[in-house]
């Protein structure tokens, strides 16, 4: 049974089955990723186009090194904000990427919207790889295949997810996912981070870090943008940490079996102390990996769709 | 009959043959870029290097796929105008690329000669993919391929370019290659943007757009650098866009036949309004197509007539 | 036998038979540069990771070229050295890096000791490709086959190193290589430009350039970080080519079969003059292509060792 979209835009209203379908594809090429030789053929001749106008060095390399492991030709295109405008030029762009007979094309934007606006326009397989503060569906999917790889289940367990949410695609992604999946989700951080109605997302609030640690089975800490947050959405990063950062004495109230995540780059001693990052119950780096599974995942049950 | 050069550097003085030859080579190409693997073995093994000193999306982008689907290994190399400067440095570059055996060099540049330069010190085949204000044959090669494909022929044909010719090397190239081919070439714009001695390129000198359109078969539509032009080579885009601006009212005077152009990225509303740019005379995404069925010629062409 | 070391981090400490061996390996390679088809499979399916956190063209370009014709997975990560922080940072880079599953990493990087200690803290091979004012393993080995090449022997040879000692990577990875070598070594340049205790690297120092040119095999003359030195570590650029700079006029001294070497990018006229770069003493292009070969040996050598 094939994926119900031919795009992956979100994991909003993504059914069961396909994030199932998703989760269970990418653990044959987790096995692939352990051969010495890394490499598939079932993209060979394919072409991608990764269409990055927001930096990222982690989440297009994780891509590339999918698509070339599938035996796609990759093409990088690297747009800083300036250069390209919105609206109609974005149109314009994916079209000429169309023309040219791209077959997918996996696109980070900073506009909320310009990958299910690009799905519109032109015919290629089009993949999220993070739209403003909307979704970061693959992100979500190699957090539930963590999580899955973990404890066996996603079902009833229950995932807290600290931090900056009224900003965070990753945020918005895992809890549509985790919710389809059965997982109970909570939110955590100061109300100036909370998205407004933030309940209607269906998800526990908090405020107090170390009333949820004793209860849950997953904390996903999210990243904190230095250079943009501090000062502005919380009074410093010292507080931040006090309030929030996840350390070793806080994880002291916690189940033995909890588990934490984040999806990088970490700042080490902000929003999660260092000793905890490379701790026993940390699988950041398993998230890493696993994110190359899972978008070789995406990409081969796309291409193959068609 | 291979082609007559080692090179791409110009259409101007290019036997008739050689034009036919790459048009008809990318003919069967066109043909590949339809098929669900686009891939083709040609260039295995052989090396090119895209020595981009000036910045480009889309060309680079066209020369890279089409590189790629001829299963060459391809070398990105961009660089600003600042690191790299000119003239004696240009050489060393160029020498050290071809001492790691590079086959290929697509260079775009700057100054106008410099692939010719290029040419000269290095021995391998050397693409001009657009130099200065002086030529840009692949783009003129697709564009007269494109034409080919409307009209079954270019004798005869009467094209008009629109816009910047002072400052264009696609209406240049364009010019060469058309006339060669037996069209008929009219150029159109405001006298600030006309060469000097226009007249002696062998077309007919336009300064009203709509005393023109009535004759013609195909209308290339320069882009406007807005960044760079407007306010110093005419009034404003406004009045650009009422003088020479291609709308559909201006269109009304046409023949059913008139077939609209432009090399991209359009500025919609400035040099060509939207819906000219979108409706059924328009052939801008079919140059985009055709573009890297050219370039796959020309480096073909190139590749195994040593 | 395999080479002693899984990385490639300096020559300081290298056993000459691992040398002998790159040397010898690299021949090879080099026999198939001049095949009309360069690529051969040994890397198929191994990914490199080419992390360079200085700006480099020339070295980048060369490593990627073997390793392309190695048929391994390129992965390109280039970083200013502002997005990218020190110490802590780097840890986590690397070790996401290497949770993807890459096979080896070369680096370059501003800091002294950058490779060595990713080597310590990832399980892929790493390949110092220059790092601070501490080594540049790669291109001495490449400058010895060079030298080796033309002479058919290092040792006994005399070989000079001209310019700015302190501040040079290559310089110390030349003295490193060729003393194990059994070449003599000699260095010359202003007084502030030679490291303290210079002559414990066991090699002659001379501030008077004619005083050596009479004795020596081989010049390799640095180049001078024109942006950055001049006024600073010398008077102007005049009175360093007046001092330093190597002429025709200067080698008429020399021995008939004195060889000049130049890491590349050269200012002409600066360290060197255009007609000596130029020259039939002058073996720069070669190393060019060499390095090429040198490249291809190490990753080859490395990535079988496993």
């Amino acid at each position: 049974m094939p994926l119900e979209s031919r795009h992956l835009l979100g994991l909003h209203g993504m059914p069961k089955a396909d994030i199932q379908l998703i989760l269970d594809t990418a653990t044959s090429f987790r096995e692939v990723l352990e051969r010495p030789i890394k490499k598939v053929p079932p993209l060979q001749g394919k072409t991608i186009a990764n269409m990055f106008f927001e930096n990222s060095t982690r989440t297009r390399f994780s891509f590339e090194l999918a698509e070339r492991r599938l035996s796609a030709d990759v093409l990088g295109f690297q747009a800083s904000g300036s250069s390209v405008s919105k609206g109609e030029t974005l149109k314009d762009t994916a079209r000429n990427i169309e023309a040219m007979k791209v077959d997918m094309v996996v696109m980070r934007h900073s506009a909320a919207g310009a990958p299910h606006y690009l799905s519109q326009v032109i015919d290629a397989n089009v993949i999220n790889a993070g739209d403003g503060a909307h979704e970061h569906p693959t992100q979500a999917l190699l957090d539930m295949y963590t999580i899955r790889e973990k404890f066996g289940r996603l079902e009833g367990l229950h995932v807290c997810i600290v931090g900056d949410i009224s900003h965070s695609r990753v945020a918005r992604s895992n809890i549509y996912g985790l919710r389809t999946m059965g997982a109970k989700v909570s939110v955590c951080g100061p109300a100036t981070l909370m998205p407004r109605d933030v309940e209607r997302l269906g998800v526990d609030v908090h405020h107090h870090i170390d009333d949820v640690i004793p209860n849950i089975d997953v904390l996903n800490v999210l990243r904190i943008q230095m250079e943009r947050d501090a000062g502005r959405l919380f009074p410093s990063l010292r507080e931040y940490h006090n309030y929030y950062g996840i350390t070793k004495q806080r994880l002291e109230q916690a189940r033995s079996s909890i588990t934490i995540m984040h999806p990088g780059p970490i700042n080490r001693d902000v929003e999660i102390s260092a000793d905890v990052a490379d701790s026993e119950h940390s699988v950041i780096l398993q998230q890493v990996l696993n994110g190359v599974a899972i978008r070789m995942a995406v990409l081969y049950l796309l291409a193959t769709r068609n």
